[in-house]
């Protein structure tokens, strides 16, 4: 990059100091007295000198002061997704207070995208595990920099992953509406595994790849269970995750002999889908149909009827993933965040 | 960084490959036939190679394949702003179609972060530049980069710039409230300056650095001495552009002898920000005071009474802003995008 014909070795001589304190006074001012150091940047800006290539700067520190914040979804999704997007708002608060940059990455199966993570200029790795989270861990760890999975699910010991109590969330969830009087459930899943979605027969469940999902369902079926329900016969299906897979979700649950006046969704943004399919077939939330989320987006404060989910402290998810990466220690970070019930609209007793 | 002792010369040796077809192998896929391709990349797999070093590939390629995205507020600017978020919509859109990576940028006055700007490894700039403005134009500039700045009201033919027709888009907004028989107005405005914030008189307006700003009042005050208004007795209230502000002007307007019965706000946010206010003092949005937007965020669609606004075609400008990085052609881009007045349940007519 050119940068006109002064170099740090002429502001050096002309503020009269060593050509290392002048770089100092660029890349590590904590270093270098005040005095010094505004001496060195008023001489700079009057010969036109306008700082290190940060290339240059790169090579020798081996440090760019920012973060990798990957996904294997397209980038939207980091605005596009409530979750994720409050997910950022915590880490972006954290990055703030250290004065660090960002780098949004986005790496699938495809190669070109894989390049993206191999190639990102970054000092460790944020991972928001959705689908193609083993791959996503996968690619990231060739590149031997510090990073903690997200959502992630996976139950690998050897990674550093924040998270929430899965089990617990789930048991509540499901205490919620057997309290309330319930006998007929229905089960919206967020991914087990990656690209498919339909209803899921129960045997198949404790082989799915990611654990979070795994988690939930036997919270729920452990507390059905204990109120004498017979779990072979609650139907789970499984979405990608998003709006389309949780309507046909609805459909589909709606088609069976007995449908659900309960649902326990794995999302607020899948339960947000699930009502609006709902109201859409004429149904009443909650008088019809009772629908919990889990996660504890805004949305689902304000959408009609307001949504009863499990909180998660999503912020906190993020800021906790900041700390795991700048605090990078060589140790394993494993954190399990609590979740909390909140009783808004969308649940009350069945019918009948 | 270690990747352990193969080197890209072992796998094109072992590949049959020259050393420059290896690398185009990784880093220029498309001038390597496919065929080739995949034997260099089934060779390097087997040898546990994971490909070149990105730092290595930077000062071979110059190019870093992201674009850097900054701001002078800090990096939770793009997740909480709706405005900033839809715009990141576009945005992101276009970066995943060209396989892009994103850099977010924080860099405000303060030298560290103005650092954020000087090191960030991009190909170019998209600028937000709401408060901060000059500042941040002034320190992309020496990066010599291509950028392009947003929102940006700096009446700078040199720099390129994405924005909207501010001026028509107030003419339409200040006739709608006029067409509804409104005598009494109130102007919640963005920032003239920075770091200021109260009444201003209008002979201050035409020193403001930001032309958005400066050009939606002209518009404004066109259409309502058209209609035989005293516009130097309509107050402008200068907001940083935040909610406190917001609320703070509604408190001032309310406190003037004759308080206006419409306020035309130049964002949706503030214009949100002041429903909220208005409906604390005990005052009833449309029926009491009638308040129209500026931008078209979605949440502009679902306060309670949904606003009435000047619609921007946000994730628009995003697009635009990429096209006008990734195309750069040494040409100043200037596009500017119309807005469309959307009337919804905020304005209504006066009581009298």
């Amino acid at each position: 990059m050119a940068k006109g014909a002064v170099k740090l070795a002429d502001v050096a001589k002309a503020a009269g100091v060593s050509q290392g304190t002048a770089s100092n006074a660029f890349s590590r001012p904590e270093v270098v007295r005040d005095e010094v150091r505004e001496r060195v940047l008023a001489t700079a800006k009057e010969l036109g000198y306008t700082g290190p290539d940060p290339k240059g700067r790169l090579l020798r520190a081996g440090k760019v002061n920012a973060i990798g914040v990957a996904t294997a979804e397209p980038l939207s999704y980091f605005f596009e997704d409530p979750f994720a997007r409050v997910v950022m708002e915590g880490i972006t608060e954290l990055c703030d207070a250290h004065g660090a940059g960002i780098s949004l990455v986005s790496a699938a199966n495809d190669e070109k995208l894989a390049w993206n993570i191999q190639s990102a200029l970054v000092d460790g790795f944020i991972l928001f595990c959705v689908e193609g989270g083993p791959r996503l861990v996968e690619l990231t760890r060739e590149r031997q920099l510090p990073f903690v999975a997200l959502e992630l699910g996976i139950n690998d010991p050897s990674i550093s992953a924040i998270g929430v109590d899965n089990l617990e969330g789930a048991r509540q969830a499901a205490r919620h509406l057997a309290d309330l009087g319930h006998r007929r459930y229905g089960v919206l899943a967020m991914p087990f595994f990656d690209d498919r979605s339909g209803p899921v027969p129960f045997a198949e469940v404790p082989t799915a790849i990611y654990s979070d999902s795994r988690s939930r369902v036997a919270g729920y079926f452990e507390v059905l269970k204990e109120r004498g329900i017979d779990t072979d016969s609650v139907p789970i299906y499984e979405t990608k995750g998003e709006e389309r897979t949780a309507r046909e979700a609805v459909d589909y649950l709606l088609s069976l002999p007995e449908p659900p006046t309960a649902i326990l969704s794995m999302s607020d943004r899948l339960a947000l889908a699930a009502i609006e399919r709902l109201q859409e077939r004429g149904l009443r939330v909650p008088q019809d149909v009772s629908v919990i989320g889990f996660d504890g987006i805004p949305e689902a404060a304000f959408c009609d009827p307001a949504l009863t989910t499990m909180a998660q402290p999503i912020a906190e998810i993020g800021r906790q993933a900041v700390k795991a990466i700048l605090e990078d220690d060589g140790q394993v970070h494993r954190v399990t965040l609590p979740v909390e019930l909140v009783v808004r609209a969308s649940t009350a007793p069945p019918r009948e």
